[in-house]
């Protein structure tokens, strides 16, 4: 019989990983909630009228779709399956799909329980998304995602949380990051000036690459893009632009000056940046004026985390928009959120090994089962110590010494209780600490005092 | 534009349920972790051949079907589409599945992992299944499932720990539960005994039923089923059977004499009973020789648990099986595990008030955006209570003061902070109570000091 398997681009995660992954998770949820965000969450499956036609073309196909169930024949023109595309039939045998990420469900929860719910609302969300796509090194068909949002409120006090949450995280991650700002309405600004306002999808998409390819390239690709001689010229010196957040805002008030939008860009960039300061925000975020991050999705402030120690790309990320649910007929709500990316930053972690210890542990101590006789002992000693609070557990078996030794390991367990009927007797057992093989007499009380100091 | 909706059968949790729901997996996680259970996850897709034929013909229609990503269609003969029955087309257009529990999954796991794992594998996994049954009220085609088991030892300590999770989860949630047990060797003994061990399927059917429809129901029952009347006339002292567990077992020893199968489940019964009582398990299980949950699938020790004080049918339940991988071609291991109900569990909670007032708390604090001017004060006070731990918000925007006080009712907020130029300049901001409109002037140490004391 051939060995089970699991679908390509999915994951098993054992005990090893799991352990790891809810360190991370947990770091994140409580942060999170320290700054008053609650969570929720949405079914995996989600109508397909809900996502069809929410990321593209190309995210469409990318939909997981389910087969209806019962009899998903019923009522269809047989017909119809042996001429129609794919596409078409799938929408006929199939109105389900696995939800893609955690936004559109999130948009379409605020619409639809619009009456229980009070603005400003800041929920956070951990859950899995399911993508069809070509799955390869670091990129899945299952994964996790940690969103937090706050819609209904325009405040920029909102951002100042995100970048708080996103300093707290990684300080307790103990990962060092580049964290970089920007304002869609700055890149806007850049348009207008240079005389091109129609041209800021082309303009984005190219200088978002600017730090991969380099300065010269870009200029290359905004000219096979079809920007004007005259109007690159005016991009050079935003792209060229060097110093600190002070020195770039007072350069660009100049550039910008004719651009409403990208003044009111640019004042925002400033209250921001004024805010972090007086806060004393741990790090100094970058400004930088390429930052463009999924092009048409944001309207003001965009976020990027970069891990400073690991090239991995970008581990968090995120800004404002300014119509979340209009695409459900819920328009004007404006918002501003991040999203951690959970399997990243478990790279990032992994390479620089930086999971606390105490994170690989499973049981804190395990007692041998030494003699099938002294069962009843060993099932009192191990509930005494379980009342103290302490994670442990009896073998269940009274095997060879070795096997059970061998199970400790294997578990990470770092203390072992050996006691047989001479210690029994006399009250001292033995206390074996499984990293250097050291073993001391101890009375159970002295183990629970010890195992509880650690 | 019409709301959007979500699929039937499944749920949004909003963040009132959700850190009501969060408080029960964590009290069940934290003590499936002190008896050294370790998490698992599995993705939640599996391949169709993992899935089907495992649940019975019943089973295989309520499994969600994945049509496959991309060209579903490549490579298909059209005409078959027009000519074959539904299922045998699913089966061409979709590979994988949703699953459907989590013991078929965790099986796969085990077989696919078998040289990763140390065994006695003690796992446990909460995770969401699905299934396409017909929905309606308290049953979901999206629902979690709880789920502990010990794997790779035949010791009834693996029995006796799981007695005891049982016990501390729900002292912990403060249910009261009535816990009942029973092996499948002393079903098998009767149906032997009565000479009719190929009738023990009908057998157990019928008399699982009898605290439901009553001893003379099940007994007309067993007759429809075929059963002689000589044999029936001997399954009667079974079912009238009175007493404790002690005095049912010593009437068990003489009923079941000619039966080695049925004594060998009549001993391990006595055993468990006497290590129960051995470690003052807080409840003494109630002997049921009536109870078979499952019918096929369990070997040994039967588990079942039901509220005392709410009717809803059993919230935990499980029991020892002994070939769980040979499915999957690894024969031979025998496991026990149980399954919390987690959606039952949360009705019961709520049907009998007993989530803790705590839970429903968002922040601790929120700090109220009095004077515009005054942001950067409350920022530092927002800080400095984080700092403490505190889970505390500041309000994004400085609107009316009502707007903001029915926030902090909405949201459940204990306390407010108000402070506007004169408080600051005094260094004495009002706390206010949000349950009972009190209100006091406190430094900001004081106030945390408070917050921290409750």
């Amino acid at each position: 019989m051939q060995k089970p398997s699991i679908p390509k681009g999915t994951r098993d995660f054992g005990p090893a990983e799991m352990v790891r992954r809810k360190y991370i998770f947990s770091v994140i949820e409580k942060v999170f909630q320290k700054y008053g965000y609650v969570p929720i969450e949405t079914p995996a499956m989600e109508n397909l009228s809900t996502l069809l036609g929410k990321y593209g073309e190309e995210g469409d196909k990318l939909l997981f779709k389910i087969l209806n169930s019962g009899d998903f024949l019923n009522g269809i023109d047989r017909q119809k399956l042996t001429e129609s595309e794919g596409n078409k039939i799938a929408l006929l045998i199939s109105e389900k799909g696995l939800r893609y990420d955690l936004t559109v469900p999130f948009a379409r929860f605020v619409v639809q329980h619009r009456e229980e719910i009070t603005f400003p609302f800041k929920r956070y969300q951990i859950q899995p998304v399911w993508r069809a796509d070509k799955p390869q090194k670091g990129r899945y068909r299952e994964f996790f995602q940690c969103d937090a949002d706050c819609i209904g409120s325009n405040s920029l006090l909102n951002e100042l949380d995100l970048l708080q949450i996103i300093s707290e995280v990684f300080a307790e991650l103990k990962i060092r990051v580049l964290v970089k700002l920007n304002n869609r309405k700055i890149l806007a600004g850049m348009a207008e000036v240079t005389g091109q306002a129609d041209k800021l999808t082309d303009l984005t998409t190219a200088i978002d690459k600017v730090e991969k390819i380099g300065y010269e390239k870009v200029v290359e690709e905004l000219k096979a893009r079809g920007l004007t001689p005259a109007g690159i010229q005016k991009i050079v010196p935003f792209l060229t632009m060097k110093g600190t957040a002070a020195e770039k805002t007072d350069l660009l008030r100049k550039l910008l000056q004719q651009s409403e939008t990208g003044l009111k860009g640019l004042e925002e960039m400033a209250r921001l940046f004024d805010m972090s300061r007086a806060i004393k925000l741990p790090f100094e975020p970058e400004f930088d004026v390429s930052l463009a991050r999924g092009l048409n999705y944001y309207t003001g402030t965009i976020i990027e985390v970069k891990a400073v120690d690991v090239e991995i790309g970008s581990i968090c990320g995120g800004g404002r928009y300014d119509d979340l649910t209009g695409i459900f007929g819920m328009p004007g709500i404006s918002g501003v959120g991040i999203s951690f990316g959970a399997d990243r930053i478990y790279d990032v972690l992994d390479q620089l090994n930086l999971f606390p210890e105490k994170v690989a542990q499973t049981s804190d101590v395990m007692v041998v089962n030494f003699e099938e006789k002294e069962q009843l002992f060993y099932l009192d000693i191990v509930k005494q110590i379980r009342s103290a609070g302490i994670k442990a557990e009896l073998y269940p078996d009274a095997v060879k010494l070795k096997k059970q030794f061998s199970y400790a390991d294997a578990r990470n367990i770092p203390f072992v209780i050996i006691a047989g009927g001479d210690e029994i007797a006399s009250g001292q057992l033995s206390l074996r600490n499984m990293k250097n093989g050291e073993q001391e007499k101890l009375t159970i009380t002295e183990i629970i005092s010890k195992l509880n100091h650690r």
